[in-house]
């Protein structure tokens, strides 16, 4: 039985209910009918909590990409072969992928960290924090030692730290790691002791065979690691089945929300280690903001669960953190119209209320 | 039976198809997996189409914000007095309302152009282009005349021709009208030989008594003009139900279409003044693409009848063009992951095909 360090379980702070309350008034204030302005009223009364300031803002959001790679592949479970994940690493970093492109036009500082991919030398502008290279094949054997979790975990919280001190208000955490919508999979699987088949989708394009092959391997895993009944820890889950770059994005949300920093959360990877850190730290929940609903089959219940409404739908199933890139539009947004629209009282139009 | 002028049927250009299948070509040469970015990945194969750019961009948005006022409102159909029409148009100008602070954000052009509100003088700023003071009460007499209906298609004509001028490269519809949801209604329900009782919705917020009263008004008032039974024309409903915005709202997208400019369509609205224009002027649908789905009522159903899929569902219901302006930031962000993204051969990463 694995237990996460005791920082991955510290609660951290509660968001400023006060600034929170006074948010909610001011937008009954503003001119609109109330309500109209949907999701965005609540995600500017949201990031007002988390922010503790009457007029929030996302003015230096950072970019989190942790990549690893996933043993399991030797399983045939990816489409892509594993070498693509080096490669797209030097592809973040000289700007030519997608999150790269959404970075720069929003001005968003963009970190890409190996914390465990193939490469034996990452390239230049990748931080390196790795302890080994690639999972093991957790169909056969746990997918990581505890001092890899571990390892992992702090990779996690050394990037989130360097973003924050670097003045990061806001994560966006991202991933990549061929053979990671496997591991994910499991873990989603394991922590909602729910239907393999049902959460098990074709990550980078799986036709239906790959994709009953790749349930197939799973569920025998699951059955392999005696995590097929439910009620195993979340430690336990990610030392099994996990991976490096998921550790990582433990450690770098939790380490946000112990340092006020709102998290926004991309898709179906990102959601399964978010399921697996607030099932171990129910508070962090608080600072999770959910960007997009992904087309990877499992990621709705993933969803479901830790009662998230991301913000759209628009088909994407990328990763490398592209739809919460997508949705910052939206939060500065949601953030100016509460900073800057008149008041009923201020332009003088009449209010039903 | 009332018909439209010829510039409102002629037959605008088509899409440049030699340029959007150059899109979709260079879409699956991406660094990416095929499909995997979704709905922005037809967004920007049709915005490549429609500029015949094969570097798409959205570098001028000009929102049009078309006001009127509706004499359905003696019946008591709206949350809000009709006054509420004028106070916005100061609020728009003087940069407090919603659509200002995203125009202001987001470097688009803003026009307000008052097409017959009751105001006697518009406030400084706004553009005053009308024949009427409001429309007639559409329970007991036609909303508008020919003369007032032509007049509203040219108001909608001369604006989208300014903004033309004046460099627009897209064009965001939006409107202003206490009242319009149920003249948008009972445009909708004509056109679509539909069930007045499953389009109508609370506009700016009324409550069930008010939605079931507002719902036997419509339903009286197509009896009235005998529009229960399908089959008109769409001049002939935006004459007998229709406002002056409304009549604007078409003007302005058939000259964009003319001009080879897209629009981005907001709400309830502005769609069921686009199902007008669709319905008379086929040809018009490729120039549209829309924004949101509001949780106005009866939007589902007009969308369907458009066979539009908007970009998202953020359960907005504010009109002026708010949520296709806050859908914006989506069109700049496809555009820039098309033209800037590397594709396999450049960035050596392995492809699948």
């Amino acid at each position: 039985m694995s237990e996460f360090p005791k920082w991955v379980t510290a609660v951290p702070p509660r968001p400023d209910l006060n600034t929170e309350t006074r948010a909610r008034e001011r937008q009954a204030r503003l001119t609109k009918p109330a309500g109209s302005l949907g999701q965005l009223e609540e995600l500017a009364i949201r990031l007002a909590g988390l922010s503790g300031s009457d007029r929030p803002s996302v003015a230096a959001p950072h970019i989190l990409i942790f990549a690893g790679d996933h043993g399991i592949t030797a399983e045939g479970v990816s489409a892509y072969p594993s070498e693509v994940t080096g490669q797209m690493l030097a592809n973040f970093v000289s700007g030519g992928a997608a999150i790269s492109v959404l970075a720069r036009e929003q001005g968003a500082a963009l970190q890409v960290i190996d914390t465990g991919t193939l490469l034996q030398n990452p390239p230049a502008g990748v931080h390196s924090d790795k302890i080994a290279r690639g999972t093991r094949n957790f169909r056969r054997e746990d997918a990581l030692t505890a001092e890899e979790l571990f390892h992992g975990l702090d990779a996690g919280r050394n990037a989130a730290t360097r973003a924050i001190n670097d003045g990061a208000d806001l994560l966006i955490l991202g991933e990549m790691g061929i053979g990671n919508t496997s591991s994910a999979t499991a873990l989603a699987a394991a922590l909602l002791d729910g239907d393999v088949a049902a959460l098990t989708g074709a990550g980078t394009g799986l036709n239906a065979d790959g994709i009953s092959h790749k349930t197939r391997m799973i569920t025998e895993s699951l059955t392999f690691h005696e995590l097929d009944r439910g009620g195993a820890s979340a430690a336990d889950v990610l030392l099994k089945v996990g991976g490096h770059e998921i550790s990582a994005l433990v450690g770098a949300a939790i380490t946000a929300a112990h340092e006020r920093v709102p998290v926004l959360v991309d898709g179906f990877i990102c959601s399964a280690a978010m399921l697996a850190a607030v099932s171990t730290n129910p508070a962090l929940r608080d600072w999770l903001l959910f960007s997009h609903r992904s087309t990877e089959h499992g990621h709705a219940a993933i969803l479901t669960a830790l009662n998230a409404e991301p913000l759209f739908d628009l088909g994407l199933r990328l990763g490398e953190g592209s739809g919460a890139a997508l949705a910052l539009p939206l939060l500065r947004l949601a953030c100016a119209l509460h900073n800057e629209m008149a008041t009923f009282d201020s332009a003088g139009v009449s209010s039903i209320s």
